[in-house]
């Protein structure tokens, strides 16, 4: 069973882009710059964006940190965006989620200049995602591909079982476990709430991608010898041995599945220091796009 | 077995769609218009178009038919699309594919503006689509799913094979199919020619959407019992017993397949017909949008 260190993975490829954007600064060239909205004070938002800002850091990127109080009106919002979309200093940017509840998040995603949507959310990415066109991908969904490709994983003719059928995570890694490309061309099954046989389908999985966020769901007697498990889930369980009163807890019940597999990602450790690094990957192409 | 009748449901959804036409043009709006281009004189193509501008006839639409020699520029092109994305009295309309070798489709594809795109190809249709927004669907996705629902076929929980991953059916039927929704909420697993087990995964369908172009390539003993079978290949195979001097077949070995079937469509009279109801319908929500 080989541990996959996304730790470790996540650190290289920031190293890989740092030493990239140094070469551009040598050149003469404006190092990249992202730009991040935070509407509120809502802690795991503030972390996520406190460690977007730090990876920025890391890899010799600009970033720009825009506070907006939890009342700012909609229309205000866009206005930023606008704004943002139209500065030709910014690479790229984020508007974090989730958004209070005054806000629509769809009309703000919408509102992100596609060009500019190193989240990969705007609905133009999703289509040229599903499509195989070049695009920003979105953080998780890359970030495991970037996972499968380290690793040197074969993924071809293989069987990837997807659990969980979410926006940012199920249907992209589905789009892409699919197409035809390495890390790519599998036989693709996405199992969800509705899936009545989710064991069987599982034990039939070369590689089964865990996004559910059901803590310890997928256990041993569900997995095949030999599979692929990568873990998505990152649900925050009480644990009052922990200073932070909580701990991270994975969709898979690591203990007992990882003897069974070839590869497993530990969580944390795994797919979620990676999706910070694909959000570095898609500034740092905003950039290049914009140098042509 | 029951045989979907995609020929009488196609025509029944045009008597709705007229009927609601009528409706509209009794309170004094104008009619929806659909406007379509082709380039050069395809024989399928020509075919196509001409029993999409027949559609119209029936529906009550207006159609416009807009002809270029096969040499037409990519930049004329472009600007004939400009010009239909700036021009208000039509709703939707399509550039009839495949287009000559020295045009971009991809490019012809995104130059039209999304809210007319009622071949539901552009990247933001496609997107919207498979995140679950309204959108243009394209339209042979829409016909089967309109089938199913016509049909009351219960799809939930219900595990669904797609043979096939092209961008015009097999990816977006399995974004339905997976959608919260009823058709939907089915567990979806997508063939294609990297699959090596296909027969494997077949038996454990209870729907089998076929795709891949591939004359009678499912055959009875990759049929569950009850199955419900959609057939969406339409091959042309030479047949001297015909005056066209070919005749389409579908993509499954229907005369062994039918008996096992729960439901099956026949190939020709299955989903071919719906394809051009799913763009009536697309430039009827078109008109109906502009309204608004």
């Amino acid at each position: 069973m080989t541990l996959i260190d996304g730790k470790q993975t996540a650190a290289d490829i920031k190293k890989e882009i740092a030493a990239e954007v140094a070469a551009m600064v040598a050149r003469g060239e404006r190092a990249p710059h992202l730009a991040a909205i935070l509407v509120g004070h809502d802690g795991g938002s503030e972390t996520y964006v406190a460690n977007k800002v730090k990876a920025c850091e890391m890899c010799g990127f600009t970033s720009t940190l825009l506070r907006f109080d939890e009342d700012i009106t909609e229309e205000k919002l866009l206005a930023e965006i606008d704004r943002l979309n139209r500065d030709d200093s910014v690479d790229g940017f984020i508007v974090q989620l989730p958004l209070p509840r005054h806000i629509d998040e769809q009309k703000v995603t919408e509102a992100v200049d596609p060009a500019k949507d190193v989240d990969g959310f705007h609905p133009v990415n999703v289509g040229k995602l599903s499509i195989g066109l070049p695009c920003f991908k979105s953080a998780t969904p890359s970030g495991i591909i970037d996972l499968l490709d380290r690793y040197g994983i074969q993924t071809r003719g293989k069987h990837a079982v997807v659990l969980g059928r979410s926006n940012i995570v199920g249907k992209p890694i589905a789009s892409l476990l699919l197409q035809k490309a390495q890390p790519g061309n599998c036989t693709v099954t996405v199992c969800h709430s509705a899936t009545p046989n989710i064991k069987e389908i599982c034990l039939q999985a070369d590689i089964i991608v865990a996004a559910l966020g059901s803590p310890a769901f997928l256990t041993a007697d569900m997995v095949k010898p030999g599979a692929v498990v990568i873990d998505v889930g990152t649900t925050r369980v009480p644990d009052a041995s922990r200073k932070s009163g909580f701990r991270l807890c994975g969709d898979v019940d690591f203990d007992n599945v990882a003897p069974l597999c070839s590869y497993i990602t530990p969580v944390p450790g795994g797919v979620g220091p990676m999706t910070i690094c694909a959000l570095m990957k898609n500034t740092l192409q905003a950039r290049k796009q914009k140098n042509k």
